[in-house]
């Protein structure tokens, strides 16, 4: 949490000076305590003194929930603090250039184009040169999984928007999806995180499923809520409870 | 209204210059007339010339209302413009840090910091200094309304996710709820806005009760609707139309 | 699709030098290839190597589309760019400035006055004066329609909310749907492609019939949807599949 706390008080909010020596470390800026103080409270106190402490689910793994939250909900001015901080914490470049990849499908260009411009500062401020693509071979996706997938859109999804399909099936299964860029699992904890912010519940199962399919644990899965309520609000987070409930309690089955 | 008037055209919209002193004073800048007709048009005419006029919702309420829809959605860009109007219209500075701290957990971290950044420059602006928490006693919530909510959180989100639910209990409930720095009625008001604002109608029956057992009228509660449809569309609005029905045909048994 | 890639290479995105004059064009700027290079080739690739390429749906159409997404859900930063594109591909300013004052009620106010901002700054260096109301007659609103949408407001909207019915009845179809500075089947294009970018399909079926009894094809609805999934991200489309399948099955009884 030492590199949480000062990538996002040094890199992102200006002097904050004193208060950052103060006995009880604040990573609230000082202009938070001045408007709103309960804020500067629950800042300290509940989001950085106990959520991002919580051992449940990895520091690495909360920036990747943290940036996807902020990406996918277009909240530009957040992203640069939350880049340096995830890069601090474990996350690659390449990484982070690929969850921005693939929250482009999943929040729009708009949203992608953005955080590229705000990575691309704080990529140049530590001499992070261009990334380049993996060498590795692209993954293979489960195939029966995969066949129910297409299956599901060439039924549901073709007849009505033809296209839609097509580019679902060739563009983002047929290659987003293998790109070796990004691990399975965190493609699909990137994807699960941004359907909740956006309050898209409709599709989380079918991501949640993947996410869990490919490594991430029930606990870890719950705990991305607690933390993305913080991120999204409450109400997405609150929205999302029931539908993974369900996932759960299918997979217990 | 003249002070709305005032503090948005001068404060956030520079020069509108001889418009503003012609017969029929204009609120939407120059700009607005120049590109988009209409929007000026319904701007002068409907918004500020209809709307705002409107006896059913207090001015105050009316800036509590927007404030909330504009911060809940993001909205950067306009905060400093309404905070200014806000305070004109009897908002405390140290209500609106609240109404700032309330929607950190309604709509995540990221729209409440960028809301503190936009007001601070309000308050530098004003000579307004930093704001202290309340010095009175914490509210109480009326016992079996609070216990039954937290027997709802601890049936239908503790067993998915016991990390969201203790939080909610003992963070937003326990604490934030509490915090006299914002009256239960306002509190309530601010939040029903947000979930309105954000597209949300899931949670709007549990806050807008609480909203009118604090106080609200079942008037203002529709009268909000009609101001919020300007400010995050007619959509937002409709969509809560049914729900509030509902609310109001059960309170009425 | 020269002029976009002209348009936006060059007016929006600084300095892409000597990229944009390779053997294959890139649209995407250098940034984005050197964080993500997984999206500059979906950006040149797929986006514009093949979506904007397709002639299913004019360019106007695809502007119209693209430019209702990016004001709709508040993406201020790629306005200008697709403003310009939008004039490159036949949208009059007039017709821009009309679009934008539908936005202001179907995507609220705060959206709709940043997109005058960035949009009069392509104006001003395009030199594009100030645009005036259309001398046009008011366009007259199909009368059985207007009878059955009027009476559905009434029943269901006006009991519980009697100022949002009227503003609903008076100013929204009473004068902005009639004003003739945007054709009937464009207004209704861009309505439409706000509810699918902000994610409220409730009020799409409404919205979509009337595209298409104004002249909109259901080829042409269905390639909105495939266009949209980039600017608004795949979960929007996607939930907007089932509710435009079943306006297409009405429509066909």
């Amino acid at each position: 949490m030492k590199n949480i706390a000062a990538s996002i008080t040094i890199s992102a909010i200006a002097a904050t000076g004193v208060e950052a020596q103060e006995e009880r470390r604040r990573i609230a800026p000082a202009a938070v305590y001045d408007v709103a103080p309960g804020l500067g409270h629950f800042t300290d106190e509940v989001l950085f003194g106990e959520v991002w402490e919580r051992k449940e689910l990895a520091p690495r793994d909360r920036s990747l929930v943290t940036v996807s939250a902020i990406v996918s909900t277009g909240k530009t001015a957040q992203i640069a603090a939350h880049v340096g901080a995830a890069l601090d914490n474990g996350l690659k470049p390449a990484e982070i250039g690929e969850l921005i990849t693939q929250l482009a499908f999943y929040s729009g260009w708009p949203n992608a184009i953005s955080a590229v411009e705000e990575t691309k500062k704080v990529f140049d401020a530590r001499q992070i040169g261009a990334v380049g693509n993996s060498e590795d071979a692209r993954m293979e996706l489960e195939a029966t999984a995969e066949a129910a997938r297409k299956a599901i859109v060439d039924t549901t999804v073709a007849p009505t928007a033809a296209v839609l399909s097509d580019l679902t099936n060739r563009v983002l299964f047929g290659d987003l999806w293998r790109r070796p860029d990004l691990s399975a699992r965190d493609r699909s904890l990137v994807t699960m995180s941004a359907l909740i912010a956006i309050g898209q519940p409709e599709q989380l199962p079918f991501h949640a499923n993947r996410a869990m399919d490919n490594g991430l644990t029930a606990a870890e899965t719950s705990e991305v809520l607690s933390h993305i309520a913080f991120y999204a609000g409450w109400p997405r987070a609150m929205s999302a409870v029931p539908v993974l409930k369900h996932v759960f309690e299918k997979r217990k089955e």
